[in-house]
């Protein structure tokens, strides 16, 4: 039995800490430990429909690293390419939220050890040797100098390798400014190692510093255009449009651009939402489940539609959604199955 | 102080395994157990609004069994007829659903003390020496071989000791399914025994082997007076039907049809649903709470609605649901109650 | 730095022992605690804002009442004229409901220590010396003649120091109905030196002895007209009116009447409601921080209104909204704030 | 199958309240619930070691009533005599304790539909028509005049019936202390009527207002001696001496005197204390078990040992060991048994 | 980066259900859910010390398999190999016990998805193609004949290969007494094949029908010289003695036999004890932790002494014991380490 | 009512984030939250004793600094001089031990609003105006220039206001060793202006870089009179002695020197250890107490075992003992307090 090719994930692994319930962080006796990050997140989803999958990346050398690693790897992820170092886990403090109360975040990840990590500390040249694809995205050089060279590291070992690239945008505003940086430049950089973007006309808008003013569809696809006008290598580019009707109904589709045509699904109504961290990340495990699969656009932006909509249903950062409720899923769950 | 005559309930104690809030059986590290079973529910449904009720059947002889009897008589059940015998416990495990994901039960109720148990290990005769009612239901029976004579063994008793009985279809496919079974033939002989059928026309559909095809009331019509007229005993048949609006906001209206005549109750919304399993149950537990006190077929369909109603609110499999509750019903619960 | 002047809270502290999630009594095997009370509910709410509070009233002696002031305290509300006795505390009991099932208030509040107290107990004139408002209500006076003389020697601590007296009707008839009391006779005397009345046209009918017949805004302004008439010291009269579409969703709008004129919200729509009560209280807090800013009706209404649907979110009585939070207020709440 | 004749316990149902783990009340956000009550406790224990038990007496009749109920029932009593009636239900606070700090509980008892209730309230007659035993003890005289009516009907009735009565000294001066009584009066008179004393020498010092200054078994016999010459009918005194190491392990011994001889058991070990509340009563449980069975002196002292030292491994008030574990006691419990 | 060669764990994955706290059964209303069976706790143990282990076997194709296989990767365990199939999770039931009371399990493994398997279905030979070692135990083939097919398969498999086997007695009892077995045969056949054996002189004793008579020590090494005889594979016996102080205080020596010696450490007391349960495989995994740093008798000893002494501080049936905190084993524990 | 001078507690306010229970955090779903901080922590049990007691410092101001100040007004600490500013919160992880495995805490403490702070930020002169006395020590010096900086400024505050000032060593090696510090010379700084030291001989060696070589009483007798030689405004010198049994029994005596002779306790046992974090907090509290209250070197040690001994028994960083509580105390506890 010889191990199949894997994609692989990286990034960074956060803990998420949340008061139980509906609880304000000032009513708080206990907080839920949750593991997650963006590109564990799509980690987790990929796995849980039966990928192999490898993480990449470096994690505190302490007890609480040793969660995060126990968590990844319970969801299916192999981690023998999770470096260990000393320093500080990221962390984010989470309130919930309620009608109109909108959940809160109090990030706490600055000077983590992976924030302060070494393109050295970490093997990408092993990781990548036998893998299909590389999962990375716009937040790790966002965190400072320090990522901006692990995320342009894992860019140059997989052009090394042949790998393909997926980027997710993730433009994380908060991040970008907390340092003297230049995002449109870094990440122009970035999304031009890319063969699949994952990112909607608002971040083609900020890659290429120009509006896109035409309506709906219209205006995504011009968007889309622009986009692979501009980054040679890219073949798909995948987004979302969410309508939020109340904290817990969502109306959310999707969309799947390639350079010869799109597909973009009907909006579907998501109600009784459990958690919204994570949904984004994992549409980009349902679209990159199709492309493994060798599916279409059509495929792909439902797949991702499916995947999204489950994971609202879903606590914590993982999408642990199997390839039999993938392909059950519909958006109005039904009754108890028996 | 001489005891009223009590309405005698037969079937399984199962518990019920689900992971607390709406967490995956994957990401469980602690279950709530629910002690239930379609008969003891009906069973906790009549004894919460005052009824003398009676639990006849056979559970294990073990701690978990203790638990079982305890969660009955809690809710106000004389268990002195229900037997104990060495053997398992029937279980399910149940995710709870939400939004896009349905509920899921995976059974583990094959081999259970009950199952596996001898009519002579009852004492039928016993329970119902002195009651107003059989209620028993069609889960017994697909048991398997043992609990087909087991069903037969308390329909034998009660028409020896001239109790009336009420049977609830409770077709489960897949239990029929694992064995060589003959549902149809098994279940026509124990409807002929009873005086009061809960189901729907499709429950009548797979008795009498032929379908109903008019639309809404009239196919419904149809369908009981069909069964009136195969099944000669057959006084009352009770029945719901419900339409999904989303995981939490249901339709429901009751119906019951006598030979003379039928009443069907406008459609209400259900929302802020708790817990689905046991409704149906609690259906049936409020048209025999009426069929107890003499109402005609609106007043039995009525607390049917109400109390199934009720029922979605509660957690765990039980109804209960008080007088003062069922009397006060308003489909839209209504502001804090000082 | 000198300490600012105090908004001075006077009322009793209750304990609300409620089941977790929405079980009802009977499956209690745990009780969520919960500090609160009207008066101390606004306490909270205008100290989270931010405003100096001090409360004064009287506590059992004991570690339960260690535990009541302890919460007030946590809240930011200075408790030094907080006096301690012995004798029990104020409870209730509450089932939270779901859909159809409402939740139910169980009270087990006679005979608590503050229910005996003498006023001569309480140093209403320290309290008081400094203050810039007195917010007091109709539950003390309704808890019986030594609730009564409580409040009375309140009010008149107030106009001695010249400290003027907001007073929320907060009508409980079963309160007054347990006792041979003179509600309206009591209550208008109350009345008579507020400067600010929380309540509605049903308050204002009850005290005048007269209906309103209008319909809408109308019929509130000619309460509202009639009320002023009738207490020549009162300038303003605040009150929601509120309509349940489900236990978890209600419409409210506000309004604050002035001699010379009155503003009235639009409806907003509520959803996802976590915890109905106290939010009452939250709206008189949100109406009294306008008026301690000097803000005028329509200011207040919105900060009345802002304020009460955003505790719908909250669990607990106490209101724990900072100033960020209501300025931000949108009622559809939106999505995480990263 | 006719039901065996049961014993009748007669006394007052409480709620426990209790901060989870080890927390103070201060620190308390929520509280465990338990039902008890000295002679509902004793019912407890004889229920679960296979007697036919029965309780009269008066409960709140609402929610808190019903949940107290469903306690009771659920450990296999039969509650048919016990009456339903407006008013409170009693409570007691309690710190859990740990090392240094004892635990220590806070009444709130006072004004209970049971304390204020009237001997007709409650159909003694009926319910004692076919009994074995009444138990019931000092706490309920203690309550006050109400109280002491109830307890003095009870003893009538039994003495009507001819059925013989089990006193539980169960002395607490805290409750005598808070009216104007005369325990050693009303005692006195209560425990004549007693075939079976639950008390030591200094409960009967007590009754008969004398000092035993003997040491050890020497004094416990005199003082057996003694009140056997006082109470002409007491056929039977049970007591336990317990000695204190730390708050998770005391040592205890227990003795029965009878009229012609005594027993006195060797001390043993009790360590990993898990619940205190209640061990007096499984003591008394244990003696009346191998009363009604027959046993002797020894016999009795041995059961109320090893059900005393078993419940201390019982969370909750309630004594719920079985024949099987009552059977294989050993003090040092030993490996898991598989 | 090349992966290690593993060690290999046989054997079944279990669900522990357990009342949380130290409830009983019959107060159930949550069960902690554990994942263990003894060699999944051994591989736990080692792959906690950084060994590269497998695990082999097959489990439940639902989600409760799936939260098995979670657990298992967590700890990480590689289960590539372990199959899934259509069958129900093997369960036991435990009690937690304190003071008098003993922990007390109720099984329900019967007819699990394991036990029903065929060898065919299991891919040993791959799974041990490149092993160190194979660790088997007594239980699988106490399971009935299936189980005891596998047993000779896994068995077969290492022998072909060439991987040493480590056999751990666990001699059940109650197991082998469900079905028409033949132990004795069976267990002769199985340890025949193994170099290492855990086990004490009682295990021996029934493997070689033949009582040791000696006192401590040198019965010891005379059971151990007998199975030496026996077994001519086998090259070193380990085994710990036990002794029972209270429930949370046991004294613990660990005994390593090889053919030209022993040693046996001296007696610890371990205190605290948070869970009993997988204390004995993780004695295993110490020893094999010595066996695969190629230590000697004493490491051997001394490591599985460390790691059973510290898993009784450890909730669950899994070792997460690190090699940090193995190498700084003090049975004393110490003050906190910050 | 004028308020009474306080004292006035400066230092960090700390989040403890520890796994529920005795798991592990490499098994933890959810941490409890704990808010405390050495001199935070002796606020809390000046306050709970009636001290007048005031907190000095600077928080996050976010919501995790709100639940901190939440935290030291619910313990009746003046909060209104701890001042608010960006940053994160110090936090420390802590497993809890059992048995042979201790108690772990991992520092995350870096770089929080504390650490950074300029002594500008704080107004300490505003804090001291009218205090009795300040508490401070050895870990803010330790936290880097920012903190040595704090230290010094509060200190000098005090001087120049006359309050007198308790230093608690505190020595912290971790944090002295993480940048380029004089923790000697720094440390002689601040304990000069010292009237009370809470520190024993091993304190005294590194502050005077000595050894003391003598035994028990002795040494610490020699080691406090260099202290004083040394130090010439200090007073007094409190300490305590601690032996540890096992990890929930440990043995402690207090110690009182002045120039003028000592008083030192005998050791008494500490038993059922629920919290051992806070305790050496809680020593100084009680030696503070009786400082105040102007109580002999007898008193003030004699207080101080008390309270750490009382502190041992309660969850969290916070001593919770009342007057009533400390008077009362009693090594041994006792049985119930009814």
């Amino acid at each position: 039995m010889s191990a199949p090719a894997p994609v692989v994930a990286f990034g960074e692994l956060l803990f998420r800490l949340t008061p139980p319930g509906q609880r304000m962080m000032v009513q708080a006796d206990s907080l839920d430990l949750i593991v997650g990050g963006a590109e564990a997140n799509v980690a987790s989803g990929l796995a849980s429909l039966g990928h192999a999958v490898r993480f990449v990346g470096l994690v505190s050398d302490n007890v609480l690293g040793d969660r995060a690693v126990s968590a990844l790897r319970g969801a299916g992820v192999d981690t023998r390419f999770l470096a260990r170092a000393p320093g500080r886990m990221g962390l984010y403090f989470m309130e919930s939220g309620a009608g109109p109360r909108p959940a809160a975040i109090t990030y706490d990840r600055a000077g983590s050890a992976f924030t302060c990590a070494d393109p050295s500390d970490i093997d990408f040249a092993g990781a990548l040797d036998d893998a299909r694809l590389l999962h990375s995205g716009g937040i790790t050089p966002a965190l400072g100098p320090a990522g901006m060279a692990l995320a342009r590291a894992a860019h140059a070992a997989a052009r090394q390798a042949g790998v393909p690239i997926c980027f997710d945008g993730n433009y994380r505003a908060q991040l970008w400014q907390s340092w003297d940086s230049d995002p449109r430049g870094i990440l122009r950089d970035l999304v031009s190692d890319a063969t699949i973007l994952i990112g909607n006309h608002r971040d083609i808008s900020l890659l290429l510093d120009r509006p896109f003013s035409g309506d709906g569809e219209d205006r995504r696809r011009e968007a889309a255009m622009a986009a692979f006008d501009a980054f040679p290598q890219l073949q798909i580019i995948a987004s979302t449009a969410r309508h939020l009707v109340t904290a817990s109904h969502h109306r959310i589709a999707a969309r799947v651009d390639r350079r010869d045509g799109a597909h973009q699904t009907a909006e579907i109504d998501v109600t009784g939402i459990v958690d919204r961290i994570g949904t984004g990340d994992a549409f980009a495990a349902g679209v990159l489940h199709q492309w493994l699969e060798g599916g279409d656009a059509a495929a792909m932006a439902q797949a991702g539609l499916a995947l999204t909509a489950l994971k609202h249903s879903i606590a914590g950062d993982f999408c642990l959604v199997g390839r039999a409720a993938l392909d059950g899923f519909s958006a109005s769950g039904g009754d108890v199955r028996r």
